[in-house]
């Protein structure tokens, strides 16, 4: 019988304690999270925040979980891995206990970046990672006479909040440090994105930063933000949304190796340095099967992956994780925005000799009603063809992220371009062409190639 | 410099043309077909028909092909593969000419089986395959006052042409031959076509066929279908839609070997069994990457695979067509259908031992609004795993379409269930789930599997 620990109730950590309990039934399986959310979609606080899913609770799919123990406000505090214990101190009473364990899955997850950046800690200043974080937001909105919010920060949250800040009925500015937003896109893409972000009505400063956040008058509420190019931005609420750190100094302190961006080291089994010791999730390093080698990358979607493996391998599976290639879609306003694999640049600076070419052609037969044009960027070797990566901008009804998807699944083989145009792809007049769209993208690659 | 000759202005005929010229620009190509309409797509005949496509010149996304030599109105009455000539009639004057070739590319396509059934050749019944049945159609509606018709055949152009009828408000009997509707996908999800059917006001009778077409009354537009249990369906147009059989008897006249379905023997570079004689489409048998074997399949997106490696290997090169899996969607009113692979019966039959799991669930995250269920039908090699097949119904703004096409593409390379569940598939609430529909599905197989 296995007595398996888990410090973290997030995708990883439930996906993990989920898995062990169905390899091995027996297993006495806890789970030890420090806020009072498990099981919580922390991608659906966008949504929470914008009014579309009204109610908080409905972002769990489910609450219950019979045959876990689960201890909801406990903060794992130290390992001992030569004791093959966990303290954990209860937020509630500060009680300390000590837990041991056969094997440890550490699922500590990824922390906001907090710039340091005068006012950063000002009222009306938020990040948004948490439960407890969205639920200050939203009483803040509920609370004050919300007109104006500043984000910093265009990546996938920014974008997000700018959407549902702007459904709020709030001037939205957004603060984008590189030269267009989204930089997981290539810029031209980028571009995209920030033309539809204006057409809704918010305000995008690209190669800006913030250079400090102002409480301009008496009211508590109404703050100003600085940029690095000495502009001011009136804002009731500014959202800090500037990237996450990986939660690895509980397991770094019992001895766990750090590596990319101090996140934990693990093998694909998904085992850190320490004996027993499994890790999963946003706290660490990732294994890129197109880079043959870790990155750090921060997604549900991985987090679940690695706590699958995790959670078998902990019940004496031996499980490998795949690896990741970085795919990720995103919905702003009625753009979807989905890639996978690798940029062109990203492709270069791996030492390889990318080819992208760009496309642009309707996502479904233009003879049926609705047809939208979509946006399509391949890349793939010089040469011999081999795919490294696509994105796909369009309509959020062109069937964008499983598009994308269709490349991830080409990618998980090794295919090469030849290969994505020659696959049985389907076809009917109001879902595509008789070449898919990607099909039209990968001859297009060929002409140039 | 090749001489091409084309016979056949469809999709194969007009692809193989295009990558002729793509890949040898001096290349004289020339395209001889019987009837007015190069590259209109049939497909798009029941969007004419129902009204969402009103210009029928819009079917043809470009009519315009410099470089191309195009005959319309001139059927091929036969081939002499040693003088390498063709003789060609042409419609309006009747007029014969002889074309010789370097290079001949047949591509005569498919003609709709017209069932041997008295009344089938009566005023008002119809079939579908051509712009000029289009056109009779067409008139039909608009001279007529149809207020009934009867669908003969449930098969895909059965079920697009209910959905047009009906929109053109006209109620719809359709007779199914089968158990269910669609016997291209398994029968609990034909039913679920079959019920989406009737909430949209088509009378659905299955095991059913027809066994003669009268005439009821001195109007030569009221109809009566008998059918196969003696039930009488009064009507104001009948359409018959139970399949296509090749067009193959010009090519077999010269020597060219038929093989499955009638259809011709080709090679995977789409050589006849002629010198020189190359062959694609709905004309020819073709080959099924999984079953190893040639089967034969009408669709469009075959056609012009097909087509285009044959186009190429006609100027000289030495292109291998890949292979089909039979991967197909459809749109009927608000539901989306795919399927790409075998079903659980087929594979049965090619004697493999499959094992077919259903799962039902949303397409993306239930707390973001308009999320709908989609059901979920996978089949794999029992043992390990190897992919089979996927059949998906849902709505049609599921991205049904596309995950179907996931699957095509794990299906390309050989991909087992657990690489399904492995691949990195991109998720955000409004699109998906972190784990991705067809991953639960994955999932639900291997806990059976």
């Amino acid at each position: 019988m296995h007595r398996i620990l888990i410090i973290g109730g997030s995708d990883a950590g439930i996906s993990a304690a989920l898995r062990a309990r169905e390899i091995d039934p027996a297993a006495e399986v806890t789970i030890a999270l420090a806020d009072d959310f498990p099981n919580f979609s922390i991608c659906g606080l966008p949504y929470f925040i914008s009014g579309e899913t009204p109610d908080w609770r409905t972002l769990a799919h489910r609450t219950e979980f019979p045959g876990l123990e689960i201890l909801r406000g406990h903060t794992a505090t130290s390992i001992d891995p030569t004791a093959k214990t966990v303290t954990l101190k209860a937020a509630a009473t500060n009680a300390e206990r000590l837990l041991s364990y056969d094997r440890l899955i550490v699922a500590t997850g990824a922390t906001p970046i907090r710039p340091e950046l005068p006012g950063a800690m000002l009222q009306g200043v938020f990040l948004l990672h948490t439960m407890a974080d969205s639920f200050a937001v939203q009483e803040h909105l509920t609370d004050h006479s919300v007109k104006t919010a500043v984000i910093v920060g265009a990546g996938y949250i920014g974008l997000e909040m700018a959407d549902a800040l702007t459904k709020r009925g709030i001037k939205v500015t957004l603060l984008s440090r590189t030269a267009t937003v989204l930089p997981t896109v290539d810029p031209s893409f980028g571009q995209l994105v920030s033309e539809c972000l204006q057409r809704h009505g918010v305000t995008v400063l690209t190669s800006t930063s913030a250079s400090r956040i102002e409480s301009t008058v008496a009211g508590p509420n109404t703050l100003s933000v600085v940029d690095s190019g000495g502009g001011r931005h009136a804002a009731d609420l500014v959202l800090l949304a500037v990237g996450v750190r990986p939660v690895s100094d509980l397991a770094h302190a019992a001895g766990a190796q750090r590596g990319v961006h101090g996140a934990l080291v693990v093998t694909r089994q998904m085992r850190t340095n320490l004996p027993d010791v499994f890790a999963a999730g946003d706290c660490v390093e990732t294994y890129h099967r197109l880079l043959n080698k870790s990155v750090y990358i921060s997604l549900g979607t991985i987090a679940h992956k690695q706590g699958r493996v995790a959670g078998e391998n902990a019940v004496g599976g031996a499980r490998t994780f795949a690896g990741a290639f970085g795919t990720q879609s995103l919905k702003v306003f009625d753009l979807a925005i989905a890639r996978t694999g690798l940029l062109d640049a990203e492709a270069r600076d791996a030492g390889l000799d990318p080819l992208t070419i760009e496309a642009e052609m309707f996502d479904h037969k233009a003879y049926i009603p609705g047809a939208k044009r979509m946006h399509v960027r391949l890349t793939a070797e010089r040469g011999r063809g081999r795919l490294l990566g696509a994105q796909i901008v369009g309509d959020s009804r062109s069937e964008i992220s499983k598009r994308v998807d269709v490349v991830a699944a080409a990618l998980y083989q090794g295919a090469c371009v030849e290969d994505l145009n020659d696959m049985d792809l389907s076809y009917t007049p109001p879902f595509s062409s008789p070449w898919d769209p990607l099909q039209m993208a990968a001859q297009a690659w060929t002409r140039e190639g």
